[in-house]
């Protein structure tokens, strides 16, 4: 698989399935799991050691609040991992965006916007990572990039 | 060792060094860490794992920024863990409070202020637990708790 | 008993709540208080200042917007206090949490998380505490745990 | 007395000078203490319950962080309390701020701007209060107010 | 009449309304504004102006927003001005409270809380201004207080 | 003059002075005040009230803290009013910009950037406004914009 | 036309209509647009170089999120640029306002409340830039907040 | 070249010269840019459509304030985009830092810590994607991350 689709929750797959319907839409080849970075610490680890290994070239990592699970699985691996910062109930993502974002120097992670924006955005940023070397792939990415030029043109026209 | 005192990084020291410094005035024994949660996830996770066959009693850990550490051995013991943000450069340690507090229904973090007053405050914490079966440290703590209640007394009196 | 569930208002029961339940299921005996801090300061200051006499291991106070109850009963009290911010109308609990967790050097108060999942974990934090020296809090914690991690590992399985 | 000036730490004193200043400019009596709110709450509570008694007409109340003593002052008498965030090191006083301003229903704390603006503006408002019954004050404070009209005014010719 | 009530905009009214209940019950004689501080600014310069020379003793004051109202009656009287941040829309009163409670050296407003519990306690401070020198409102103002506190109290027992 | 440069203290004249500068460099002739809004509540109500007689086409308007000085220029007038927010010493001016950028509907202010960058982008966009009748300034204006954009170009090259 | 009201999307329309409702009411003509920055930034750029060409006297430009097109047409044009920021889900438009107003130095944008106070603003705003030379509007204008001062008058009177 | 290394100005090169050591470490390749959005306008158009055709496989861009550059080059290509947001005076990058992440549906920038952190995390991003492809980049990531590992334990055995 291309991408490893990874939610610290099955709460947070309202969300992710949306990286999942773009990936696949995408032509991007993905699997996907939950892994609990508080309540399965071990089966991160493990994931993250052996993803190399298991021909992953890029992790999506969605999760929410004190979200530890985009970093810890970049600490465990040198493939580049997007973080999607869930929407939370009572801070609204803000906490879920700096646990991902401020990673100090050495581990980075890919972070993109709170929510559903940014759970789509994840799937057009591994597609982009993916295309630099599968023809397929960026075939799809410029088709989707044109199609919505496209409508946000037609849109247009149809205001008027 | 009752406690043992992890942190994110050396440079965290300074404001670590005023929670060794006051365990060691309660008469609190206690050993000194570095683990990056980043750079030392296997570290991180080994020490979790140990903590109680170690025989701590309480674990205090302090971080900045993405601040994962405290979480993640909290993630790997049942050891009651005490997190401390340190301030950052950028957003004031807003992100590492964050970052620590906001932690998931099932692996609580015992979270204290940003900072020195937090640095401080954690040892105070750990010395309040300690001290429901330690009576030295007990004698110690309210001995600690009457004499800055004197000196803030003196003090007024000193305003006067 | 062994913590004192208290709260700044009965309003509060429903989130704190939680809290009782999850105390019950890891047989942590409790008894459960309103006490307002700026009601009734002086059955504040009462309960804190018995708080050790009556034999209780640990405090848990709830309280939201200008939450003064969890730091006034720790400046009462050596006993262990746990914060649990109540969730807010207008900022969201971003007050509560400020106003429990910034507490000054001298006096700490344990913060858990905004809301309901702070309100659960105050629970575990207090199950943790009491586990050190509690056999049958211990089993019951580390059972709670490993069916926590199950659940996330089933849940994942079920994901596929 | 007329007013009681409470600051929360000695520390605090160099904001509240200015307000002892501007005090004394304006013809207000007061006296001056240090009342810690957790490390003295004994002394809160007998201060607050014997302030009306003590023949005060307001009490002004400084304090940083998880500010609790001017609310906790409020909780203890019917005299109107005056709050003053001190500006602190990690969050410049927006903790302190949000401690004393967002109290619940039934005990108002009147709060004033973050720092040195808000512990002038303290004296003017409690001069303000007392003016309502006190000729001297009253003269004192509009002819304050007339100077610093102007001085604004005299500052405008002078950029000319 | 002792207190001028005056709001922003006749939509501010359900809140305002509060305000209005609490006075009457505490025997505070008050009349009611809408004053825009931008839609009706000689209405607003000419209020404050003349509010000394009407009686009034305490003036409060409710808006939302970028809240001028309170600050520029304030800047025309020297009468206590209490401030009221109204919730909004957007950003939940956070703008409302920092353009109140903000002020600059040398014009005060006297700022309570965010939305309802802001609006019923700027009653109470009123009161408590005005309890100094009416002995009616002073026993109202006491009765409250007991009242709510043997409520709190009273709650407490039907937790048990 | 085309435009009225106001300040709501002298204090803000480092940052104001850059707006001058800027104004003078465009050919836009201009005047210079200080007008406290809570200081000079009068003077300010009258400037307002008399701009458009005044012949002026823009005001700028530079306050910190509560800065009520735009917002009420801007509510006696119809003139376009830009509001530039001081930076503040606790805030960094967040609450400048709150207080002048949240204006309630039918009364708005043409808000720029915090600190020096809004300062001189105020004086380009009076520029902007005047430029569409004066050709003069509109030389200048599209000079301006093209210097900037050559050194731009120019320090590209100079990294290289 | 006198104004180019912009929109980012098309699921902005329903603020923006009250900006184009408001237009028309003032006499002030307009024709609108979608111009995606992100989906459309060729349309955006030529629209930007074109818009003084096409005789318009201000651009209305309303985004939400990371909202770069009031910016970008700014950086294209020397006309006037108004930046509505839309409000947005997880944030509440705070993104929106500071990706707006925070520009640099060099390129204004004359930026307005977030959400439908700001759509409204942003019509008076421009109908007050083109007032200056157009007198239809400037009567309209003037008829507008006379409307509206007399509204708040009689709903002032209503409240009695 | 494998990474094109832009920046919004001149004065953010302090920053990003720590991107471009760390890259040149990495021996992936770059070149470096200065190209200003709002200043540049034209030449950031041409540079994000030229990107894929000159080859480079990332670009990374580094902007403060109200940031446009990373989310405007990312609009003209189909290549991934690291945003670094620059630490900034009055917001300490929280500008920065939501004008680059918060982008909407179908445009992705890859977001990483404001300030240096993020600056050298820009550049172990870009390598990790190099590395899917260049076995030299992924050698000396590897080495890199060994090291600072290896730096870590280090520091904790000079700590005891």
């Amino acid at each position: 698989m291309q991408v490893a689709l990874v939610m610290g929750s099955i709460s947070d797959w309202p969300s992710v399935k949306q990286t999942a319907d773009l990936l696949e839409q995408l032509h991007v080849s993905f699997d996907k799991h939950v892994i609990s970075a508080h309540r399965m610490p071990q089966e991160l680890q493990a994931f993250g050691q052996s993803a190399k290994a298991e021909q992953y070239s890029v992790i999506i990592a969605a999760a929410g609040g004190a979200a530890h699970l985009p970093g810890m699985l970049a600490a465990n691996t040198t493939l580049p991992v997007i973080g999607v910062p869930i929407q939370t109930k009572a801070l609204n993502g803000v906490d879920s965006l700096l646990s991902i974002v401020q990673m100090p120097t050495g581990i980075p992670v890919a972070t993109v916007a709170i929510g559903n924006a940014g759970a789509k955005n994840a799937a057009l940023l591994a597609a982009e990572i993916i295309a630099l070397t599968d023809e397929d792939v960026n075939t799809q990415l410029v088709a989707y990039r044109d199609k919505q030029t496209k409508e946000a043109i037609a849109s247009n026209a149809q205001l008027q």
